[in-house]
């Protein structure tokens, strides 16, 4: 199809009533107002007991990249929604606001700011579209990897969903987000050739028909790449498939790297078993059973229980569209906007479910963890002008169900947003995806193993400050009065 | 994050097993043999009726842009998996293959070919990765968005799930396969931009919460804006919301086009009626009322049938994601292979699930209805050498019960695989959105409405021609020979 106009910005990724109420801020005189907006999440996915955090690379991305090109003007003239001295405006529009966030690979949770966007009304209603729709699906897919990752401990668990993402972005980024949480290859090679993921993959069923046995295919395949894993279902996995291979890797002995076999159909526990015992049989204790069919954390439990035989396991459609929940459905919202006198004044969304209210204020998050042995607390949701360093004692209560509370003594409190733009600047120093890993890995560690259950695990406790819930409650009054008066 | 290499070509977004697969045929010498591949999905998406083509566009696009950029070649020799002279000749590949494709905004099915790859074994292999991860996603936003648009009949229905689309590229191609699909709008300014969706979009709750409180809200708006949707319910839909909206229409009057008020939660049955009342009693009884609020054909069912007064829907997450079925599962199968005395072999894989056996041979699907009066008897797989239209009359079966039968006579037959590339060359001159859409709606008025029922709807006949049928029976006779003589 004949484009309109070329895809040269990815400013307009966002929704069209970013830019009419950024025109009614602009034109009403109010575009330089200081507005402070925070993303989080209201349910656990998966109802899992943690999520990993992931998207921060891409959202790094897009904001570096902030502009309006011509074609992006010209095209929002011909929908003459715009006034002609606000296009002229946005043509020289520059994000110079700040950017916190958590850091990749970090656990957390629902209910505490995920990313926090400081700056004028305008660059900060712009960014909402693109930034949701970041991480709404990385942290999905990151924390759906770690949960498949926590039940198959030491063994490989390799992404092989490309081909069933939701379009090409979902497919690289998706697979990045997995490795974050804890994958350990994909198929997808471009992932490896831009992120330095090792990719993994031999062949299809494909090659199998191509030659019309399963003998001649994995001779062809032996003859020509060192490192072999031969997929023996294509026509009858016992009676063809293994025999052929092990056939193979007794004529090619050292010629070739025999890794094993994959299994793509049929009654897996049933044909790894088998296969295991002919592979032993044969003199290949080592080779390894591949499995890849439709799987995630269910299936692969059910499968080890069963005493399945497998080593290495292929996860493609369930992990990579996040399958039994396809969004976090995290939201964006303004907690503070200066008002004319020029004082900040913080502002909350109003909603019969107190599970969607947001709560007003500027905030950070910290993790308190024991200074004894390093194991978790809980988070701690304060006004920025908080620090609980400074106490020698915290108490910590559930701000749905203040009864529930504790006081904690001996505690490190470490402050979870990190600067990543300041005044449109990036000033964050990235970590290579080892470290992210590295550091998904510790701090899974230090979380205790009743928040790590994948079936109704505890709930982590994300508290607020007293400061903050105080405000919180204080704000509500105000909207309540708001509202009786105008009843009047 | 520095990465590696600059992301300068879509060509390694492919599993990594095509690439070794083409290495083997390469080296082994067969990499001009001639080979085809099909599409297709083995269960209807929703247990829907129909199904919508969607994604040949980007399709395309993929193809036009193949081959191996520098860095590309680069990255792959870092691998050790791939041999010096094989990278020098996939930095000359050229897709040269042919492309047949259903048209987008087709009626689709279950068990028929929707895409075709012809050409030499290498550029067949190449492509399946990133044709699957287009379609598999695009048929299933195109035929949501069916059915949802089939649920509000002539109401306005528009896509506004960017921010919980998996990623950018699902936002965007999600976005143009809802309006291929029947979907009026969308929030999304890019695919706007690009490819001329209608816009729509007013504003948030951010809007009021930076003036804080309604009334000043949309006065702000309404001074800055000609066409005015006002969203009642940032603070309290019936006390504030909409007797603001009200009270700025009658001050603004002809200044202002007053399209209506949004309602984003609550109750919306009840709080659509009350506000309807509300709007018809200030005069305002062409003013509409839009819903949002994790819509889909359910929801909006039940909706309509609580009497709710809602005139125009704004639907996200349900359908951008595909919650309820989050990818289709259609997959790309080797159905014919030159052997090395230079004939086209036909060939299958098997599977003990009936449903999962491919169809051997080159395939034409053709599209039969009634010469009297245009409507669907039902889609006739053939070999692609025949014409069922030099037939007086169509004896058609269930293939997978034959005794379910019927001989039609009067019958048109209209080809469905158009020819996209030649030989490499785009052949296809791509029809505009709007052509999409018009040839949607014909095509589905064609269709019976049992096929269209939302729940349990008729199962509309795709069958095999009675040669394409006993060669298919014939090739699984051939494959259990081979199995059965290997077990001697």
């Amino acid at each position: 199809m004949e484009y309109l106009y070329p895809d040269d910005s990815y400013t307009l990724h966002t929704d069209a009533y970013e830019l009419t109420m950024m025109q009614t801020y602009w034109q009403e005189g109010i575009a330089d107002r200081k507005a402070v907006f925070e993303v989080f999440f209201r349910e656990m996915p998966f109802d899992n007991g943690y999520a990993i955090y992931a998207g921060l690379d891409h959202l790094i991305q897009y904001i570096q990249n902030l502009h309006f090109s011509t074609t992006d003007i010209d095209y929002l003239r011909t929908t003459a929604m715009f006034d002609d001295q606000f296009l002229d405006y946005l043509a020289t529009f520059k994000f110079q606001g700040n950017v916190r966030s958590m850091v990749e690979g970090e656990i957390v949770f629902n209910h505490e700011p995920l990313v926090q966007i400081e700056g004028n009304l305008l660059e900060c209603q712009l960014v909402e579209t693109a930034i949701l729709n970041i991480i709404n699906f990385q942290i999905m897919v990151a924390t759906k990897a770690a949960r498949i990752k926590s039940v198959v401990g030491n063994q490989a668990v390799m992404e092989f969903g490309s081909r069933r993402a939701q379009e090409f972005d979902a497919a690289l980024w998706g697979t990045r987000a997995a490795y974050v949480g804890g994958f350990d290859a994909t198929s997808n090679v471009r992932a490896g050739k831009l992120f330095g993921i090792p990719i993994s993959g031999t062949h299809a069923h494909s090659l199998v028909q191509t030659y019309r046995n399963d003998y001649d295919a994995f001779k062809a395949y032996a003859q020509t790449h060192r490192d072999c894993v031969f997929l023996v279902d294509t026509y009858d996995t016992l009676k063809s498939g293994v025999p052929s291979a092990i056939k193979i890797a007794d004529e090619f002995g050292n010629q070739i790297n025999f890794i094993g076999i994959r299994i793509d159909s049929g009654d897996m526990a049933y044909l790894s078993k088998q296969a295991r015992k002919m592979l032993d049989e044969a003199g290949y204790p080592n080779a390894k059973i591949f499995a890849s069919n439709d799987l995630d954390e269910t299936t692969i439990q059910n499968l080890l229980m069963q005493g399945a035989k497998i080593d290495t396991w292929g996860v493609g459609t369930k992990l990579i569209t996040s399958y039994d929940q396809p969004t976090l459905g995290a939201v964006y919202k303004i907690v503070s906007i200066e008002d004319d006198q020029g004082q900040m004044v913080d502002t909350i969304k109003l909603s019969n479910n107190t599970s969607k209210m947001s709560t007003p204020g500027k905030h950070q998050v910290w993790r308190i963890t024991r200074e004894a042995d390093g194991k978790s607390e809980g988070d701690y949701v304060t006004l920025v002008h908080e620090d609980p360093r400074d106490q020698e004692s915290l108490y910590m209560f559930d701000p749905n169900n203040p009864f529930l509370n504790k006081t904690v003594h001996g505690f490190i409190a470490e402050p979870l947003l990190h600067d990543i733009f300041i005044n449109g600047e990036l000033v964050y120093n990235e970590p290579s995806l080892d470290e992210i890993r590295a550091l998904r890995a510790d701090h899974l560690e230090a979380l205790w193993d009743e928040y790590k259950r994948d079936l109704n695990p505890q709930i982590y406790p994300v508290d607020l400050s007293q400061e903050c819930y105080d405000h919180k409650l204080l704000t509500i009054r105000e909207v309540h009065d708001y509202v009786n008066q105008l009843k009047k």
